[in-house]
């Protein structure tokens, strides 16, 4: 297995572990990312909270969600999410789904979530999707692959859609941008919420949304972030091995899963 | 004592320092567990902030809340909750009594508190109890047998209720699902404030909470959930010792209590 | 020095990094006891942080607020809060000035502060002071004797007052009884908030303040809490040393002062 | 290199990691100080998040903001927010740009920000900038000169400036009257929109904010604050080394920018 596949997956245990610290997962949600030499392919952890994920609880999937090689670990009912944006985004390469409390307020209210501040204007615009529109009443998790088509569908060209009263799913292009969305898509929905009992909101002007987001894309600004969030994660004590090291684990493990 | 036993009061200790780890209890409050196989005893620690209960400081009371063996210790004033609770359903084997800042605005302003989130579908339907109705005033705690007795009649069939300007008590079918209810429903009450800052609540619909609440009660998820709060307490220098240990302890205790 | 009189001077110590750690003090605010065998003398740090105050930083002043010896340490500007409110209240043994975050909007929005919830009743009627009344145009620092007198008068017979634009003082008992109250008073200020934000507020009715407040400050309900909070101290490595070696520490600090 | 330049960069250190720990800085935001005996220089960190820079990542600027010697490497794009100002105000020795949750809001309502306590009165008078005003639609980031000079004159000779949908920057006469500025600011504006919500904002009235405005901002309060909030950074585990030991590292770093 090449160095980059290790690094990659090293870095999706990582911006896992950032989410978590952040607060953008608690014992629910997921992350994953599209396999980088084979579009056909994503990996995700096996059932389990995302904090505690390790490199060895990764797995391999279809865009159909199934498992590449044959497993009897337990998997996400949802993972349909990500592997049906996958399919309809050809452009997305790590998703993130998530019930981050300063998100969910829009999920149940229903009020439009706008970019507020500058780096909130990754966020871009973000649709709505109500599950009940389409499948009627369901224990709401996205578990069909027509229900995970159908939140792709919602999501359409934009990086973030509302799911109500459930959450919310994240696209990005890599890792780092998808951390980086997701962190900010929070502050900002936090600030808005502050902004809202102040009685007035100002978002961002369309062309300061266009000109802003893709700024704060570029490679300086995500690092600096990525750098921050990596400092705060070796401070929690929740810093996973290095890759070199996980390197060795993720060759056990693939060892595991061809018996 | 069974091996089975001792893992019940490990599991309860657990579930305690979970609870206060997540702040659902502080220095007040308390948990309690019926007994596996004699369905007329309870376990519930001494009088003490329940983040400090050791297993050595569990008595076992009858349904009356009364302690089984003489002791000395002093027990908390409020156990009748937990033995009406008992008494009146048998399908609880856990109870939970609660002042969680997320709750008790809804104590304090009588707002209807409703799921609105997949994983707040689990508290259901919560009545609302006024002790003032049926005894006038009061110091406010649940003390007399007939207090807890009205408490219980106001739960009814469900497995929360709200306490006016007091808190909630909340009901389980195992230690696990009452955390997951207790932790899951302060979350809840805390994302129903923020959707009325919105000026908009939209809850699930009935069927929704009938099937989601059912679904997120399954082994599964209550045990992802369960590894990661574990895992908090952990983190946090908060763990008892292993159950095997507990065991230990447990024996010294009541032996002193034969004195 | 005789042993209660360390051990006091340990309790007010422990009672002000609680007081630090529970975010009712921060880099300002203070804590006091009157010498419980000279009722016309009390106990206060040096100007310091409180969280930073040692044993060794205490001084002994006068009901006029003059050290006792002389010394060169800076003495709190503000110290008058204290001394007028013990020559004005011979059953007052301990004294809080603070501006703790939870009280602050009352002090500013002017609305009424009242028991919300069991633990609140505590804090009984809070009378409202506005120093501008008395004394015109000021840097808002209660400085002068008759400044002291004036919040003193409007303190009256009760156990907290509210400050316009500054903070709160809060009377106790004992050390105990204190530390109660300030910190379940700022739980019901923050509870108060969250159900004004809900748009209701009820609060206790005049029996139940009275019966529940009683019964909250005997002993066996605040040792409870105390012992709580002790172990949130250790947890937080706030802890001072045992009051044994703090009587050598003691010692030192005086023949110092002697010199 | 003298001492006192020495002590000056590592107080500059202190500064941002108190900054930091207070919640004023994330990820964002910079912090910098003028030279000492060179009025037309400053230093600034490198580009990278403020509570990771060490004194071996300050470089000195020119008030155009140019580094004195050629260096590569990355630089804050706004650093002309520092040098802008530093042309504007002889009188302003230290600059904070941030983007604090708690003044946010206000940059998204376009609500006044006022003192509404004692030590919120550092703030004085809170002028609003808008950056379309003159430039239209921009990243929002303040990287002309020209950028940077309007916020210095919309500054005017006032300490804090609100800057629509970004953040705030702050000045001072000193690293610590500059830090105490900032954390009291925010705490300010995190207490006024809790006041907000009230309903009611009293805030001080003119007298008071110049009187109480310059009480705060003589040493012992500003050190007192500082003591505390360095405690704060020592618990965190944030504390950069002791300025001898810095001053060895700045030679290192000064013979490394030389090549």
């Amino acid at each position: 297995m090449p160095d980059d596949l290790a690094a990659l997956l090293h870095e999706l245990i990582v911006a896992t572990r950032i989410l978590a610290n952040e607060k953008v997962l608690d014992a629910f949600g997921h992350v994953s990312v599209r396999h980088p030499r084979d579009p056909s392919r994503y990996f995700i952890p096996r059932h389990r909270a995302p904090e505690l994920a390790e490199i060895s609880d990764l797995v391999e999937l279809t865009l159909d969600s199934e498992p590449v090689r044959p497993t009897d670990v337990r998997l996400y009912s949802e993972r349909v999410i990500h592997g049906e944006i996958y399919k309809a985004r050809p452009d997305v390469n790590a998703v993130c789904h998530h019930h981050a409390h300063a998100m969910m307020p829009y999920a149940i209210s229903g009020r439009e979530l706008v970019p507020v501040f500058h780096l909130g204007a990754v966020i871009g615009h973000v649709p709505f999707w109500d599950q009940h529109d389409e499948f009627g009443d369901t224990n709401m998790l996205v578990v069909k692959p027509e229900e995970g088509a159908s939140l792709a569908r919602a999501l359409g060209p934009n990086w973030t859609v509302l799911m109500r009263n459930h959450g919310a799913t994240v696209a990005g292009r890599s890792l780092r941008e998808l951390t980086f969305r997701c962190v900010f898509g929070c502050d900002n929905a936090k600030l808005q919420s502050q902004a809202m009992a102040h009685g007035n909101v100002k978002s961002l002007a369309p062309g300061e949304i266009e000109l802003t987001g893709a700024h704060q894309l570029r490679p300086p600004s995500m690092g600096r972030a990525w750098d921050y969030w990596v400092r705060q994660v070796e401070r929690a004590g929740l810093m996973p091995g290095k890759a070199p090291q996980r390197k060795a684990a993720k060759t056990k493990v693939k060892a595991k899963r061809r018996r």
